[in-house]
């Protein structure tokens, strides 16, 4: 009857209390609770909302059903950073190594791709014999050893999450802002962080497109934070164009490969480094950002965070040898270039095409069961506001064949606009957000 | 995918077309779409709403997901009544079998109690040896001889109600317009009427308390009716107190048998008398309801109402000897009377603390799984409005053994509250509803 009760309630847009939301989150997870009455409540909560207080006391209640990392052994600061989604974004695979190689540990735990947005483990993963499914306890060694562990969600971490996230992939209520807040901060709190660097993407490619809502999961995230004594800080970046160039689970391995060698893309290098100083500060390893940010090109250009890499990717199981030689990952077998089909401005490159694309070659997900081939994708050299002469080459598309390439071509058309005029990208980085509130970011 | 894109549109107030809802409630119905994406469906549909014809779609979806009672062979015409249930409301028991004796076929499918009210089935039951669960060509073989059957919803039709109703039951989600018209009408529609007459209850004991909402159920109904060409009348009657005076399963059989001897109480006589005279002009037997109304105290009055109940008991397995000696049915150990707790008025008989106490009593079904004592409840004199005296006896209540009547004394002290002025009760039958709209009753 708890569970009828609580539903009525949320469905008339009533509260439920901290003590309502851990009964009815531990009767979930033993099964006491069935499926379909958690997706009447979430649909509920959907459509209703939460309040701070219900966010947080759902979130200590996911977090509660099952372990946490227990890290305070550990003599360097925690801190970690997630990103909401987008198209291209490799930027964890970068940051991991980079920030565990200036002392500070970094448990990262990733997610796998869904929708038009690929998935941390999914790339890691095109790495020769690299194994994401660490047990905690092994998180727990090798993030004393090298800082840095890039792990899957366990099935001890947050079980709660973990089903009910499955269950709203199925019901059609995943773009909640507190649903999202709560499942990711349910994981990050479990890490025992001193701080989390949130990367909130904006514009079409994002799960949240419009800012306002994405300032919004970031005020929410940020509440959820200091709630339990762990800072965070928000960014907003771009997602109205991929990240980077690569886009594909091994292209991407490679393209976070050459930026940890300083050969990045110069959009991917900023966002890094906007991201990576936030993690110096609240780490306290750095006192200011451009000091931070000398500390993270120094890493680089000393090869420093490239070692560090391949230590972890040895560590976990795969082949060291991709960081000197990237021709050790997955390669497709087929790749052509993708020209202008007329002259103008390079007016759009939309992410969801080009995520949707990659699932049509066979390297993304539709469905939780499917799986990858991690050789196929899209390097976009092409960025919004681009002048390009008709036939120039945009791109260059990865397939396993021939039809492959026809299929990445077809996708490609319909990403990458033409026009005569083209309106501004959005900023790169364009806004910091605090516990103090939201600001226009002031690049470093 | 398919209910994953119609809870997403429907989350976002979006529409669902007819092949869609056919499609989705088929799927659902052979197990294609699983419980918990049909619960998120419901919550957004009660929050969202159904228009017209989405309401017609999915009515006639679930309609078309089982069989129907083919009675076209059938000389007589075809009306049935439901009521959107009651506490003491045991009209239906009279009505069919005196509709019956004047000639028109009454296929009456009900169900049994659940929350506070009680449920036809129930009560028939506590006839010894009555059998409810009648096969489809059973009914049909029973109405073609005794112009009526007293069935329970058979496998057979619209099982995608049973299913959903289950659902809703669980879920939070019973108390939509839209979902309550489509849930009545498939299986009305499935008795191939050729007219339909609504009680919709109103007031504090009613599922939708609002005269506003039980309007706009009828109209909804209405409309459906008229859409496969059933006309459906709607009369909105007063719940705020009990109707007739005994509330229990066997109590309220013993009621009916007196009404339908000539003996029943004034008002559920004239509500019987009122709905009857719609079901006997919707069939073309009477003109007007005077002429309708005199039939039936004909029918009561020769005893040839009665006679068609006895007949209809037999049928079904029951003790027909019940008719003219209701001590056949099941009798409580312990009974007691009630007496008022000061001098003053009647200020509220109130049918939801009645209908908890008949489930207190072990007269009702908190879950659908509990099995009921027929022989328990109450008999209560009082009525809103009345003048007593301290210890004056308001009502009886009927139980087990001693302690039982402790429990319903204490449920009556909830129920009856007596004060030094009363409000003046709901109309008895406030509203007729047609096609045509809303218009205030006129007494016959």
């Amino acid at each position: 009857m708890l569970a009828y009760r609580l539903i009525e309630r949320k469905r008339d847009g009533g509260r439920i209390e901290s003590g309502e939301w851990h009964a009815l989150v531990g009767a979930y997870v033993t099964g006491h609770v069935p499926d379909y009455q958690m997706a009447a409540l979430l649909m509920a909560v959907f459509l209703r909302g939460l309040d701070r207080d219900e966010t947080s006391a759902l979130t200590a209640a996911m977090l509660s059903s099952g372990a946490t990392l227990d890290l305070s052994g550990l003599p360097m600061p925690r801190i970690d950073k997630h990103s909401t989604g987008g198209v291209g974004d490799k930027v964890s695979i970068v940051l991991a190594p980079l920030i565990a190689s200036l002392g500070v540990a970094v448990p990262m735990m990733s997610g796998r791709g869904l929708g038009h947005t690929g998935g941390t483990l999914d790339k890691l993963e095109s790495i020769p014999g690299f194994r994401t499914s660490l047990s905690l306890e092994e998180a727990r060694e090798q993030l004393e050893r090298l800082g840095c562990a890039l792990l899957g969600q366990t099935s001890e971490i947050a079980p709660a999450d973990r089903k009910m996230y499955a269950l709203r992939s199925a019901t059609a209520t995943v773009e909640s802002i507190p649903l999202i807040a709560a499942s990711i901060m349910s994981k990050k709190l479990a890490e025992g962080l001193k701080g989390l660097v949130l990367d909130v993407k904006r514009g079409s490619g994002a799960f949240l497109p419009e800012l306002d809502r994405g300032l919004e999961l970031a005020r929410v995230m940020i509440e959820l934070g200091a709630d339990r004594g762990c800072p965070v800080v928000a960014l907003v970046t771009a997602m109205d164009r991929p990240l980077g160039r690569a886009c594909g689970n091994a292209l991407e391995v490679e393209e976070a490969i050459h930026a940890l060698r300083g050969e990045g893309p110069p959009d991917l290098m900023d966002v890094t480094y906007a991201l990576g100083a936030e993690m110096l500060v609240l780490a306290g390893t750095a006192a200011a950002h451009q000091e931070a940010r000398r500390a993270m090109e120094r890493a680089i250009g000393t090869g420093r965070a490239a070692e560090r890499f391949q230590a972890i990717i040895e560590a976990q199981g795969g082949n060291p040898g991709v960081v000197d030689d990237p021709a050790v990952l997955p390669q497709a077998e087929a790749c052509d270039l993708f020209g202008a089909p007329r002259r103008g401005f390079v007016s759009r490159v939309e992410p969801r095409a080009i995520g949707r694309g990659i699932i049509t070659l066979g390297g993304g997900r539709a469905t939780m069961e499917d799986t990858l081939d991690p050789s196929v994708g899209f390097v976009v050299t092409a960025k919004p506001g681009d002048w390009v002469e008709a036939g120039e080459p945009l791109a260059t598309v990865f397939a396993r064949n021939r039809a492959g390439i026809d299929v990445g071509r077809a996708a490609l058309r319909k990403a990458i606009v033409i026009a005569d005029e083209a309106d501004p990208p959005l900023p790169l980085v364009s806004h910091r957000v605090t516990g103090r509130g939201a600001e226009h970011y002031s690049p470093i």
